[in-house]
């Protein structure tokens, strides 16, 4: 490719994201939960994209969407997955999942025709924002045939089960066991994705690559104290919940800010009964921990949750509180990545290691085969929000990424080694 | 009044509180508004008691119920009030208002006919709680002529102003002049309130005579930071507003535990968009800070709303504040005050003089004549609520302070020197 036609690719990408952004179940704004019928135009214009670039494309039965362009040898017996989600949370923008997907076709098409010793499989996932059935990643649950009988149970909001929707949607849910890959067949599985935060932008770089996507714990703490007037009750008569819950939430602040690599936010806080001459009874509150080491956040929540206990026994509050997620760290595959940052560095980018805040489905790949990462830099770090954008010139490094790494696995037998490793490693 | 007969009367009086409290809008509660109808049965009950006991009874222009005990010489100039408000707050307690008015009949009951140097009105407040039109105090307020042009002109949620209310009652307000009292022949205003907190039980007494109520400095507050994806935003690159806020609450209440007498609040605390996983962007907070000197109260009210701007700007979060009341703090009057802390001793009961954290009708008529007010323990500190409650026996102890009070005002030719103090006092 010559660098023209690589500005005209990265180009082309923008462009296709924001004509994907024009599918929505929501006019004047950019909506698509699973299975929604806006998702069927998706599907349209990506299908003809991946056919006029040689793939053979087919809707699995967890509804999503794969191209596959087969290696140069059609016996070959190994694939490379590259991939991200189509769907989007409530009045999304246009990068998020899409420009992963769309990435996945833009390399295939830098190929030019070219078969590789590998065949290579580009997959839209059909769901893993977790919206309409408050669980998410389901697209990519089903490929490591975890889409199981009690996911199919799940209801949405309407009462519609995910079975249910899977049928009306014309799929055959019974058909979910042929939805899933064969692990000893697959070479590994890339991922493209915005940053959605604002690290990359900070240290003025283009991508990065994600060394592993931090593990989560949830929780939710509940402050019961005693409403009583503002005025006529002396400070050492109190049980104020909001005093407690606020002391907590500095001692959370102060926590992750001296704990490298430790984020901890309390997003959810509501203080009752909210008049501002009674003192307050009680108050709701989540605690958000994350960290790329698990012992080091299992750490920090058990000291966290135990400061709860002790803020509000100082005030004579109540506290309880219950572990709402679990989730631990997932290391991406280590060959795998130092492949994927070597392919950054010969494109001529820097690529640091970095930890994904976010969850991606590449968590779900991450267990059963070697799994890789690239952020690309997300300008103001905004996400999930209209504004969301990408600049042309990332996009480009990206796609430049992705091709120097299609041409190294292909070079380094050491390539097809990883998924050995990986056999046992996650075995 | 023999002792068996100060308990019957005592009894009888928690008994009539327990009767109005019938007399509601809200079958199921006690719930009272300016002007309703449930107020007409309120005012028939105590204008039977009232009239039993020698009163003449009216109800001024405001909606005041006003009984008249005349003196032992009709031509005597001077009046003694006693009052307090039979407005309730939605979903009230029995007590707190209407015990200090069906108080004021006892006193009149345990005269037993006798009259006095000076006449006794007694006064049912038609308004305190400024519930209806969300301004308080409008029953004492046409006592001393400030139920002005702009108060007629409030408009409650139905859009109905006081002067359309008055007048949909049966009230004259063009008669409201005739409401007010003549200062030059008041002796003063007694007021007998449940404590409505929990200091009096917490010193295991009966009885407080109050030496002033605080002044108050209510504010509202907005952090306004940046709302941001809770697992990719280092700690270092956050704007959380609820970080900022709590740090904030944490020195409310720090600065009010360490200033004697200082009550400090933070009642309304709304954060959004208060999802887990987000970054709070904007608190809404209130500040509701009251002490009985009003330089104490206005050095902590600065020094905490430059702290709320520091520890927002340490956090690059805007924050911006409004004051929405600036009260003084009213003491009540020294002579008058002593005099009822000597009338509980006389009566065999100790009676602290303490801070009122609450506001009072004596708040409003402070300024115009010599005001005093004796505080009844609240059991548990619970008012505005449904299980608000008083013992028998403190209630016996506030009737007995009442009538010894009576006697010494009628004894002390300083009584009558009272008013002619405060005549220059509060010119």
């Amino acid at each position: 490719m010559t660098p023209e036609n690589r500005q005209a690719a990265a180009q082309t990408a923008v462009a296709r994201c924001l004509a994907l952004a024009a599918c929505t179940e929501v006019q004047g704004e950019t909506t698509r939960l699973y299975l929604c019928d806006a998702m069927r135009e998706v599907h349209a214009l990506l299908r003809g994209w991946m056919e006029a670039a040689g793939m053979a494309v087919a809707l699995d039965a967890a509804g999503n969407l794969r191209g596959l362009y087969e290696a140069a040898d059609t016996g070959a017996r190994q694939t490379l997955l590259i991939g991200s989600h189509l769907d989007t949370v409530p009045n999304a923008g246009a990068f998020d999942g899409v420009l992963g997907v769309v990435l996945g076709v833009a390399a295939i098409e830098a190929l030019e025709g070219k078969r590789l010793p590998y065949a290579i499989e580009v997959l839209g996932f059909a769901e893993e924002e977790g919206v309409r059935f408050g669980k998410p990643f389901l697209g990519s649950l089903a490929l490591v045939g975890r889409l199981d009988e009690a996911v199919l149970a799940l209801e949405d909001r309407k009462g519609v089960s995910v079975r249910e929707a899977l049928t009306g949607y014309g799929l055959d849910a019974g058909a979910l066991g042929r939805a899933a890959i064969d692990c000893e067949r697959t070479l590994g599985y890339l991922e493209v994705h915005i940053e959605q935060g604002p690290v990359l932008e900070q240290e003025d770089a283009r991508l990065g690559v994600v060394a592993a996507i931090a593990g989560q714990t949830r929780a939710q703490l509940r402050f019961l104290g005693q409403a009583n007037h503002a005025g006529t009750t002396p400070m050492c008569l109190r049980h104020d919940a909001l005093a407690a819950a606020a002391a907590w939430v500095s001692a959370v602040e102060e926590r992750a800010r001296a704990t490298a690599g430790l984020v901890g936010t309390v997003g959810r806080f509501e203080v009752r009964p909210g008049a501002g001459n009674v003192i307050p009874a009680e108050v709701v509150a989540t605690l958000d921990l994350r960290h790329p080491d698990d012992a080091v956040r299992a750490a920090a929540a058990s000291e966290l949750l135990a400061r709860a206990m002790s803020e509000a026994e100082a005030r004579g509050v109540r506290c309880e509180y219950a572990l709402t997620l679990e989730q631990a760290a997932v290391p991406m595959h280590a060959g795998l990545t130092e492949l994927l940052q070597r392919a950054a560095w010969q494109a001529g980018h820097s690529a640091g290691l970095m930890t994904s805040g976010a969850g991606h489905d590449a968590m779900m790949l991450a267990p059963a085969v070697p799994a890789a990462m690239l952020f690309v830099r997300s300008p103001g770090g905004v996400s999930h929000h209209p504004e969301e954008t990408v600049r042309v010139a990332d996009v480009e490094a990206a796609l430049e990424t992705m091709v120097e790494f299609l041409e190294l696995l292909r070079e380094d037998e050491a390539g097809l080694e990883i998924s050995g490793e990986m056999g046992t490693q996650h075995a």
